[in-house]
């Protein structure tokens, strides 16, 4: 198991670990690229360097085909695999075997160090001790350091270091939606630029991407292909490289020599460990009571950070930089369940975030078109070039949610940094074409006296259940879509009387939003006093419960879907969720009621589920329940809880870690510009501090069994409320 | 347009037409195997000769798979042409122009007859004509011959026949599902076994289905490649050539010269011909009033006996022998459109297409476990073979509708023609499989103080509505599986009161079984006072008005599937077929509402929807409307309707249009062992002559504007009621 040592994530029971998993785990990313943590002797041909956006398409192949199905798979590429590295003895015995025997990572810092007993055939065996990092401002840098050390065998080595291009691989027939397809591989060239330096020209078929790594050595007179030690003094001996991976769409024609001296590895450490602190100052979480706990938040706000596109162009993709799952696509679950923590620590990220999604729009409105609705925009389920890329409509582009998502997202960063200028010029039309996407989407329907605003054949977060109608999640996100552009509409005037005018729209189309907004239809269940997830779903049979043996799970892959609809089970919350977003819209016993409902008939088989579960718990106080779901989603990837880490991360659940302590145990939510904290703290935390910044307000949260307090780090006092265990209270600044 | 002489259909407007819809309108079939009526000259590499049954797989390839998914595609192969010829002039020009200029295809005969200028590229020009039937009780024989005579060339020819082998094409891409796909040719070798005999080996590489062809020519001294004539007597000069096609699965070791002797042309002709005199005997239909009409449901009964598997082992595909669209899959089209008139003019044919799906019940037994259901049968939704070939399952799979559509058609097998035997060996365990499926498929609702037993996650008739709940259709045909499954075990119990025993269900189980018929949940509508299509088909809004001109239609070519199912928008007959085959369900006023509320909001886009309009809209007393929709079933083809004639005939429709005149316009059911018949003419048909066989009796309708007659042709005078106009008659036997 995992021990803590300051923060540090170090596994000495290596060999209990498969190695995809380890892989996954102690990946380093900078969220323009990632690297996993093959063994750099023996490698993984499946994933080995990870750019974030660099992808092949290929056409998607339909048993079936229909009008308006999405046409091109988009797949993240497998890219040369920096850590590679070939050891021989000096009379020509390759190292070929491989054993990890430590790793250890600095949460602290960014530094990689692991350690390696290589062999050869014949039996000699030495010790090898990888050092990485990877540059977090410098972010097209990586750099490793390769120590080796005699063991059995004492004399000689011929060390060459080049990058592991992949080869060519079967493609991989999956009944596993999860995994990610084989792209066609990129073309790669080597070119070699003297003794200590490599250039890699890679060049995708379809996408027209081309990116060049460099790959040198500054060590004085060392060569790449041929460096010699001698291990017969029996001291550590160090060969340091660097990597410098250019940025994507064009060729670098860099003088490779000046940004190496820049950025060695020291220098690479060094910008890493800056950065981190910098992370940790704005949102260190401290869980007191749990080591691993406390280790497992920092290394789930880690990989986070590690994982999210900061260049405007660039998202986070379900797993992150750490693997290929899921082709490496964008989903509403940056925005639901990434953003948040980024909104509450690092506004300037967040926005980053936000732009990503707003130079999608383009195509959003195409896809609005395709999918028969005459106005508005509809943003891909699932994509990284803004293209709908759901191979599997009822699960993917049925989603419609995602639009709601997004202007969700937009008015949770609007709400805490009132950044108009982001409005004005980018939020607002997101907001705006969403709501006129739902305007046309929807219909109305007369029930007796009531006028009812309605949206069919969609399917919400739960994908136990597709193509229903009335998705309550579905109605009350476009329901608060259409509140929102009337509410950022009038933010837009108070700052510029004419600003909506370069929009097209009028007061009069904020009445009709309103009007809309008030008559979204919510089904609501008389006999059960809930809030139905959708028209038809109470009404279906429970999962039987000869299939709820842990061998049944995840349903999906052991039931045709068709099995799975026809019976009343979820794959994650959905009415939860929605319940989750609005604590304004149910009292204390609906919730209750609500929550118990919807958790038995609730499988978990989702990795954005359990945090919303332990955020619910808490509010409705029960912490234990709370402490119990979030120890599942804190600790999601480390105990390799939904047994495919080795995929990569579940980069939600990582951000739903932090959503639990924060909205759920600590009971944050903000409305009406007051600012709520509750203490729900479970009694297996002792303490629980985290920093989150509001408007240009740095907070520090403390709670205990006994108190909770919020203080002022750095910033003004904040105009807004503040309300602590439901009292309004005023702020002081610490000095 | 059509011209009528006797029963001959005849073109001479051929210039008008595109080739691919000639092909398939002159298409030539036993039920065995299809000739399509490509041009000799110039041929048709897509599609020439279908045998029924033979098919090759391919995996299905799913942009995104899951679990218990179709997993090969099945697809009927296109075989050698047997029609090809080559003609060149003595001094070595080619005919490779080639112009059809008239075809008649004798109705009564079989015989068909085209005319041909052919033309070699330096302009010489000669006529050919050919004769060409098929062999209807000798399956396994086709021949022709072909007629040469001077145009502006009348020198000598040089003809060589052999069989055209289709060359490998490209797969078919194509995003309208209804035509077929591409699948792997088969290996075809060729043999020469003397001058005038070839013999083509023909095997597929995957479902290792064989058949032998051989190509002969009976004219002594003369040869298969090289033949010549002389043009300069300006007199007719006829070849003929017959066709050997083997039985599928075995290679075929037979002396070829033995059965080319017996079937000759001309013995095939006379083969042809009372098998056609046999079929007019049994079923003849004649309608007085419009020629053209007349014609058409002569040519569509011709192509409904020309499609039909005789053997037990094959079916009717969706477009017969006559076109590879749908991939020669077998549909429920057959039980419930194509099945009733074989079942009413010649019950061993109808015993043997009830055979068919029998024979795939083990793999139907299979296929409801891989869809969750643990006891009981699915039939496939779209198969050769058995096993589900659907690769899009909310239009496939999901019309569970098609297993109580099997016992439906069992039920009125043994109603007419109470063969007990064929229950006890076949018909009754699919029905009990079927039952059994829909009792574990179903779930119990408690809605206020009634028990329903519900259907979940379904998809009806109406393809253009998928995954609902509560399929009125559905449902009401589960119910009746329910009521026939307890009704046969008590017709077996009466002939053997062990004859049970076999099935291990006793006296108790049939209690079971009536309670859940009792208790099928079938929507209604309090607010319309009409049979709901589903849960909440009448709530969705309607298809748009400004998307509704003709280029919008079929919708399923302009919209995606998502668009299509938000609407309530029918592509056929759904509530209103159910209502179709239960007419003791409803008043004529519900009726009335139903038909008029459906029709609004019904595309007509599948070839399935006409005819039960038609039929309804005569019972209910509109025949001039009941005209309207008949005419366009009637002439669907012909007239190229739906624009796809090329890809083959609507079977489905062509039974239809049968159901049409005869349960529409002369209101024929049966129930409670009455049968009746009411007389619902229009005015554009003067008189309606057809005939019936009940039980052992053929009955002769006779319906006019003012008469209505019913008399016995042959058999005994029934022990059944026959009810006329609404009164019950007595019999008499015409001598």
């Amino acid at each position: 198991m995992l021990t803590l040592r300051d923060y540090h994530l170090t596994l000495h029971d290596v060999a209990d670990h498969q190695p995809e998993y380890l892989e996954t785990i102690f990946s380093l990313a900078n969220g323009h690229f990632g690297v996993r943590a093959n063994d750099p002797i023996t490698g993984n041909p499946i994933t080995g360097t990870l750019i974030n956006g660099f992808y092949e398409t290929a056409p998607i192949t339909y048993g079936e085909a229909g009008i308006g199905y999405a046409t091109q798979h988009q797949t993240i590429l497998n890219l040369p695999d920096f850590r590679h590295i070939h050891v021989a003895t000096a009379t020509g015995h390759d190292f070929t075997n491989s054993e990890r025997t430590a790793v250890d990572l600095d949460l602290t810092t960014g530094a990689l160090v692991e350690h390696y007993t290589l062999q050869t055939l014949q039996g000699e065996t030495i010790t090898m001790i990888m050092k990485s990092t990877i540059g977090q401002t410098q972010t097209e840098f990586w750099a490793a350091s390769y120590s080796f050390m005699a063991a059995n065998y004492a004399g000689g080595l011929v060390i060459s270091k080049s990058i592991a291009v992949p080869a060519e691989a079967e493609a991989i027939a999956s009944a596993d939606p999860r995994k990610t397809r084989m792209a066609g591989l990129p073309i790669c060239e080597t070119e070699f630029m003297g003794r200590n330096l490599q250039r890699y020209h890679v060049k995708t078929r379809q996408t027209k991407q081309a990116v060049t790594i460099y790959l040198g050595m500054l060590t004085p007179g060392a060569g790449l292909l041929r460096q010699t030690v001698d291990l017969s003094d029996r001291v550590a001996h160090d060969l340091t490289y660097e990597v410098y991976v250019g940025a994507i769409g064009k060729q670098n024609t860099i003088d490779p020599a000046a940004p190496f001296m820049a950025n060695s590895l020291s220098v690479l450490l060094a910008d890493s460990r800056d950065f981190w602190q910098d992370v940790w100052n704005r949102s260190e979480v401290t869980v007191s009571g749990n080591d691993e706990l406390d280790l497992a938040i920092h290394y789930n706000l880690f990989q986070l950070n590690q994982a999210a596109g900061r260049d405007g162009r660039t998202n986070i993709a379900a797993k992150g930089l750490s693997g290929s799952g899921y082709e490496g696509h964008y989903f509403w679950d940056t925005e639901m369940y990434m953003l948040p923590y980024f909104i509450y620590t690092n506004q300037q990220m967040a926005r980053q975030l936000l732009l990503y999604r707003y130079q999608t729009l383009p195509k959003a409105r195409q896809r609005a078109r395709a999918l028969g609705v005459a106005q508005g925009a509809l943003f891909a389920w699932r994509t990284i070039n803004g293209e709908e890329a759901s191979a599997y409509f009822p699960a993917g582009t049925a989603q419609y949610h995602i639009d709601a998502d997004v202007a969700y997202a937009v008015g949770k960063y609007y709400e805490i940094t009132r950044d108009i200028d982001f409005i004005e010029q980018c939020g607002f039309e997101m907001v705006l074409e969403t709501a006129h996407f739902w305007e046309e989407f929807g219909s109305w329907h007369q029930e007796g006296t009531e006028s009812r605003f309605e949206f069919h054949t969609v399917t919400g977060p739960d994908e136990y259940t597709a193509l229903v109608n009335n998705n309550y999640y579905t109605n009350r996100l476009a329901k608060h879509n259409f509140e929102l552009v009337a509410y950022l509409a009038k933010e837009i005037l108070k700052d510029d009387p004419q600003g909506l005018d370069k929009f097209g729209i009028g007061r009069a189309d904020l009445d009709v939003f309103e009007n809309l907004a008030e008559h979204v239809y919510l089904p609501y269940s008389e006999d059960l006093h809930i809030n139905e997830q959708d028209d038809s779903f109470l009404s279906k049979p429970r999962w039987p419960v000869d299939r709820s043996t842990p061998e049944n799970f995840p349903l999906l892959l052991h039931y045709h879907p068709l099995t799975i609809y026809r019976y009343q089970v979820a794959k994650q919350a959905d009415t939860l969720l929605a319940d989750y977003l609005f604590p304004e819209d149910l009292t204390d016993d609906q919730l209750k009621r609500e929550y118990h409902y919807y958790e038995g008939v609730t499988t978990h088989d989702s990795s954005l589920s359990r945090s919303i579960f332990s955020i619910l718990a808490a509010r409705m106080g029960d912490p234990e329940k709370a402490y119990h779901y979030f120890m599942d989603t804190a600790q999601m990837d480390l105990v390799n809880l939904q047994k495919n880490t080795a995929d990569g991360l579940h980069l939600a659940n990582l951000g739903g870690s932090w959503l639990a302590l924060v909205a759920g145990f600590s009971g944050f939510y903000v409305q009406d510009e007051v600012v709520h904290f509750t203490n729900h703290l479970p009694k297996e935390i002792h303490r629980l501090t985290y920093r989150m910044k509001i408007a240009a307000s740095v907070l520090e949260i403390d709670l205990t069994a006994t108190s909770t307090n919020v203080t002022v780090i750095s910033g003004p006092i904040p105009t807004y409320g503040v309300s602590v265990n439901g009292h309004l209270i005023s702020l002081e600044k610490v000095s």
